[in-house]
Order: structure tokens, then sequence, then C-alpha cells
């Protein structure tokens, strides 16, 4: 099929050209009809005489001149010669498509799901996606990463077995895993020394918030060869800052659109480090009470603080207590060589020194309650020699919501999971 | 931690440098001590006048001096200064991953999959898949696709029902998804116009095969706006000439441990493009029987043809009869534009072009024996205007396992999932 596209009409004045998509909008003004032509890259304005009845979201095929003119959108419009209606829309389309997306509350924009995508600005966050998808691989791939792929059913929970979905696998009981985390350190001891991963992570916890989602897609990056988690804090600025400058030379029209910008790498490269004991006397301080862990509240109030003295709402916050971390976390003294790292307002990542040492993760795993003998293949990974190593993991969804400043994270997740939302 | 990798000591012949890596191999010759250090880039000569015991597989840092030795491997020693353990293994070792894995069956090389990973030519496998699906990739954001992440939680089957994974989701069933169709369709027709999606697919089946996994890694790719199966069959040649081209390139080495090589762009540009019934009767001819279908036989058979009489052994087999494709298939008198790729000897890719009219859909789905009641959702996405549109998929393993030669598809797939096998 012979065609171009809306953006490229420019390069076609006085020419006739093929053009197909999407009735945007349809504007009868008795002599001459206008209807707005929207394609993947834009939305052009077509005129005609006489066109044929259409309905909204119907898909054409025209072809016509495009010529000058000063009132169209663009400079540009195309007089219609030919139209084809290639699918024909019922015309009972129960949201619009060609409005502001902002009057949708959130059930009617994830209830019609299969329609509000179609709005260009809904449409873009899921662009601005696919790029954070390839600049995190390209980064991470430039630095000698190898990509993983995990397998996402395991027989047993992978941090203490609470949480989980429960799969039927022919005669026995699997679960979804929660995160990459035996994997991606069982191919660092393997020997890649430094893995990524893109995929599914599932928790089947029953919170309702503007926060979490059931089924997500986790960043995940482990890597072998260091001592101290600060080398961790240093990969992942890279990488943010990587994505981050990105975004701003070839997404610019995204963050036009959402009214947003990202922070440079001046600014991410000032990213405050400080200890949780830290961070609860900033927030004790400056929230006039006695704080004594971080909360979504305190996590807010820790950006804010960060944006006022250091000029970029990022924090990371390190040295977590033994027992708020997992029990594969490096201890250092009373704390762990351990971080979170909080950008906007929320927490988007969770990382850590791991042990390394069998009998050290042989002891910690009885301190923490668990049972060694039902760790037997994670063990091993550490049995035959491991190097010291460690990692993190950034939540996609947050990270894109964070971005383009999202009031809830289920409209970062084309089809979201949650407690009430298995479709579409 | 200051380390050089083995692969760059050529660049300090005569100076002193550090590396570190696993204990690969240790050669006590009485006055001196051989040990083989591996990291992620090779493998390196080093030695030592009085070296600490060491247990294969430990992981040490070392420092010493580079020189010329004609007789080692590489032409380059190390001789040891200082040696560290940064991690000792235990000695009972239950396979060897210093020797050729071809010795190893499938069983021990799965049963031990977190050491056998170590053995250099089995990890080898891995670096190539990684580098596949950067270079599929690569090749359709060059071609203006956009990557998806779509849910694979879904309420019901999205090919009939059989083969699902049930999950329990809180207080109801839920499916694994079989594939991404759905969503991709939605997509496209969304606006996207041209996705891809890079994800996990489940097949519920009880097949013990060298060729099957029950969860398997799919790319899949959707694209509008095309009026015949063969625009898709194009796009595919694209693909694979351009991961085949890469891999020739940059991957030699890979290919060179496994002892194969991939098509040109030239032998796969010559891939015969024949019908089902056209395969019947070549299948007929060579087998000397009458042949009704396409099965495993049949593959390697028209595979074996193709080599033979077009270079190449790729066969697109197109015009599938209607009863043997998805409801969702565009029909085209009693056949349909429906197509497989198969590879040296196994099909690899399904595709088609997809129906896009509303009422010929449900049609399509009652002849079925489907309820579309049961597809409401699905069907939004063709109620509101739907451009022509066709995708095919890619088994990840598959193309793997055919690239190197691989005798089981488990191999090709880090921790492979079977009927009987859930860990590690």
């Amino acid at each position: 099929m012979d065609r171009t596209y809306t953006r490229d009409m420019k390069e076609h004045i006085d020419e006739e050209i093929g053009c197909a998509g999407w009735v945007h909008r349809v504007r009868n003004l008795g002599k001459v009809t206008f209807i707005l032509l929207r394609d993947r890259t834009g939305i052009a304005q077509t005129v005609w005489d006489d066109p044929p009845e259409l309905s909204l979201e119907s898909v054409i095929r025209i072809t016509g001149r495009v010529v000058k003119n000063e009132k169209a959108p663009g400079g540009l419009e195309l007089q219609g010669k030919s139209l084809q209606i290639l699918s024909s829309a019922a015309p009972d389309l129960p949201v619009p498509i060609n409005q502001d997306p902002d009057r949708l509350n959130i059930d009617a924009l994830l209830d019609n799901r299969m329609l509000t995508l179609r709005i260009p600005k809904i449409r873009s966050i899921f662009y601005l996606q696919s790029h954070i998808l390839n600049y995190f691989a390209e980064y991470l791939r430039s630095r000698d990463f190898t990509e993983i792929k995990s397998s996402k059913l395991i027989g047993s929970g992978s941090e203490g077995g609470t949480g989980l979905f429960e799969v039927e696998y022919f005669d026995r009981k699997v679960y979804l895993a929660q995160s990459p985390q035996l994997y991606k350190q069982a191919m660092v001891a393997n020997g890649m020394e430094r893995v990524f991963e893109i995929g599914a992570a599932y928790r089947a916890e029953k919170h309702e918030t503007p926060r979490h989602l059931n089924e997500y897609i986790s960043l995940d990056i482990e890597m072998g060869f260091i001592e101290s988690d600060h080398e961790l804090m240093d990969l992942e600025l890279g990488v943010l800052s990587h994505i981050f400058t990105k975004i701003r030379e070839n997404n610019s029209d995204i963050l036009a659109e959402w009214g947003t910008d990202v922070p440079t790498e001046e600014q991410m490269a000032g990213t405050p480090r400080i200890s949780h004991d830290e961070a609860k006397r900033i927030l004790s301080e400056r929230l006039g009470k006695r704080v004594f862990e971080l909360n979504p509240e305190g996590e807010r109030e820790l950006c804010d603080w960060a944006g006022e003295t250091a000029g970029v709402e990022a924090v990371f916050v390190h040295s977590f207590p033994r027992k708020k971390r997992p029990f594969y976390t490096y201890p250092l003294d009373r704390k762990t060589m351990s971080f979170d790292l909080l950008f906007r307002g929320i927490e988007i990542t969770s990382g850590s020194r791991r042990i390394h040492d069998y009998d050290m993760l042989v002891e910690n795993i009885k301190r923490f309650g668990l049972d060694p003998e039902q760790m037997k293949d994670y063990l091993t990974v550490f049995r035959y020699g491991c190097p010291p190593h460690g990692g993190f993991a950034i939540g996609l969804e947050r990270l894109t919501q964070k971005i383009l400043g999202l009031a809830n994270i289920k409209e970062a997740s084309l089809f979201p999971r949650d407690r009430k939302r298995i479709s579409p």
C-alpha cells in the first residue's frame, strides 16, 4: 500500500499522496467538510466537498493533494480526492478519543482500555516506555552486560514464601516469581559476571494504592566483583542519567505533552546518599515528630528535602537495618550494604550487595527463620565458588509514572492487573 | 577493584596487573604450579612457585606480571605474585566444568544447571541469545516498531481455552497467556500500527519432545496496513537476515565453538515460498507415500528439499487450510493468508494476516464453535475501527537451537520448564 505518513506531508507540498489512518474528528461546514485523519505519526486536516458518512474511529485510506493553508494545523492540509473505508466503526463509542484524557477518571480510563489507548496523549506514555526499555538495555550492553531470560515459574518463594501467586502446573503447585533474584545471582556466579533482565514480576499483595501493581516489569541488574554498594549506586546513576539524557534528546515532544522534564546528568550526579539513620533524623526534624521508618509520607518528604538542598528530587538511602532487608543482604555491623533510590517522592529501586559466602548465607537463612534445606538449588550457587556481587532493580512502571507525573501507576501499564482488574 | 580481563592481557606485556575469576584447572608440576584462571572474557595461564591449596571453581583475585611464553595458550602467561581467595569452593563438584560438555547427557546438563552453565561452551549459548534479543529489537526499532509489554495473566484463553496453566488470582482463577496475540492486535488497532513484544509464553501441553518447552520466550511482531501475508514474510526475512548478518559479524567465535554457521542475506532472500498443497505434493514425491499434513518428519524433509533446490535450509509454507489455523486467521477462498517458516528442519514461526472486520470475525468465532460473548474485550478492538493487519512470532529458543545445532531445545533455555522440571 503506497502510503505517506502525516508527519511527512511537508515533504510533498503540491503533490498527490496516499494516506491512511483513523477518523479523529469530522466537521461539516456545509460547503466543505473537514476530516481530521490520525495515524501513528500525527493528525492531518483533510478537506472534502462531499465525503461519505463517516463514524469516528473508522479506518480510511485516502488520496489527495497537499496544499499550504495558514489556518490549518501545521500550515498544511490535504485536499481529498478519493476515500476508501477500510473498517467502519460502530457509532456508539463509549469514551471520547479526540478529547483531553484528563477528563477521564482512572476507572473510565482502565475499564475502556481497548479504546482509551487510542487517545494520542495516553498512547505517548507507551512510546516513552518503549524508549526507556531501549535506553536501559543500550547502556548496559555498552558496559558489557549480558541480557538473560529466567523462568517465571518457581518451585518455592525466593524471599520467604508470602505474596506468591500459585499456579497449577500439571500435577503440582508452583509459583509466579516475585523477582529474578536467584537467577540473576546464579548467572553472576556462573561466570557471566554482569547481567540484566527485563521481565515480569508478580506480587500477590492485596494493596489497592496508586503505587502498586500485582504484575509489573522489573528492570533487573546484577554484577560481580564489587566491594561496596556504592559501586551499585554509581552504576544506577549511570543507567538513569543515560535514560534521562536520551529522553531529553529524542523524546522531548512527549515530555512537552505531559508538561514535565527529566533531571540532567549534572543534577543526577548530585543525588545525595544518606544512611537510613540520617534519613530518619532529617524526617524527624522536618516533620516535627519522631520518625521510625520510611513510609510513603517520608519518601515524599525526603525527595522534597533533596530537591531543596541538592537541586534534584532524588536521594539514595543506604545502610538499612538488617531486619528490614531480605536474608541475602550483605551485613555491615548492625546494618546492611543496601540502598533504596527515592525519585520524585517514591522508591523506584531497591538494591544491595549480596552475601556470597556459603556459611554466612546458611547462617543468615536460619536467622531469618527459613530452612536451608528448602533452598538447596539457591545454595549450590554459593557452595562452589561465587564472587562478591550485588545488584538492584528498577520498576519500569514507577519510573515511567514519575518521569511523566502520572497520578496512578496503573496509567503506566498497558493492561494493568490489580485485585479486581484482570481484563482486558 | 583494579582488574584486567584475561582477554586484555596482551595489552599489558611485561606489566604487573590484577585479575580475578574462577579456578578452572590446577596442574602441579612439582617445581611450578599452573593455575588456569577463568573470567567472563576467557582463560589465562598463571604460574606459581608455591600457591595455596585451591579447589576447582574457587574464586580468586591475583596479581602478577604478564610475560610472553610460546608454550602458553595465546602465547602469554601471568607470573603470579599475590593470590587472595574470595570464595572457596567445596571440593565435591558433581559435574566437571573444565571438560567438553558433549560428554554430559541432557539430564546431567539440566539437573546440575546451576553448575553446568559455568562451562564456557554452554554459557556461550546464552551470550548468543543475548545478542539475538538485541539484534531483533534493533532491526524493528530501525523500522519504527514500538516495543510493548502486555500482561501474561488473562481471564480466558486466547485461542480456545485448551493448554492453559491456571493461576489462583486472589479469589478467582485466571490463566497464563499462551501468546500476546490479543494485545498485539489491540495495539495495532489502537494506533501504534507496528509493535513488537519480547515476552514469556506458556503452553500447558504434556509433550516430552526435544522441540517443546512449557515456558518459552516469544518474539512477537504485529503490523497494520498490510494487504497480504507476503508482506509479513518479507518482514521476517528482513528480521532474520539482520540477526544472521550481525551474528556473522560479531559472534563468529560462538559459531566456531559450536562448529556451525548462519545463512547469508543472499541465501535467505532465496527462501522458497510454497503453498501447503505444494508442500504436501513435494513431500509425497520425496517420501514415496501420500502425505496429508506437515508433521516433524515432513518439516525436516522440506528443509532438505529447500537446501537442495534453493541453497538454504529454510522454506515458507503458506495458504494453510482454514481449519488448521486459529479463528482469527484471514480466509482466502478455502485457504488462509497464513504461513509457517521452517528452518533447519523445524517450524520456528507461525504467522498470518488477521481478520480485521468485526462481522467476519464474529462469524468465524461461531464457526469455530467459540462464544463471541466470552470474547467481548477482544471484539471491542474490531468494533471501533481496525486496519487490515497481521503478524507472526519467532520462538527464541528454537531459533537459538537451530543456529547452534543443539540436539534439544531445553539446551537453549537457561532454566527450562517441562512436565517434570520446575527447578532450579
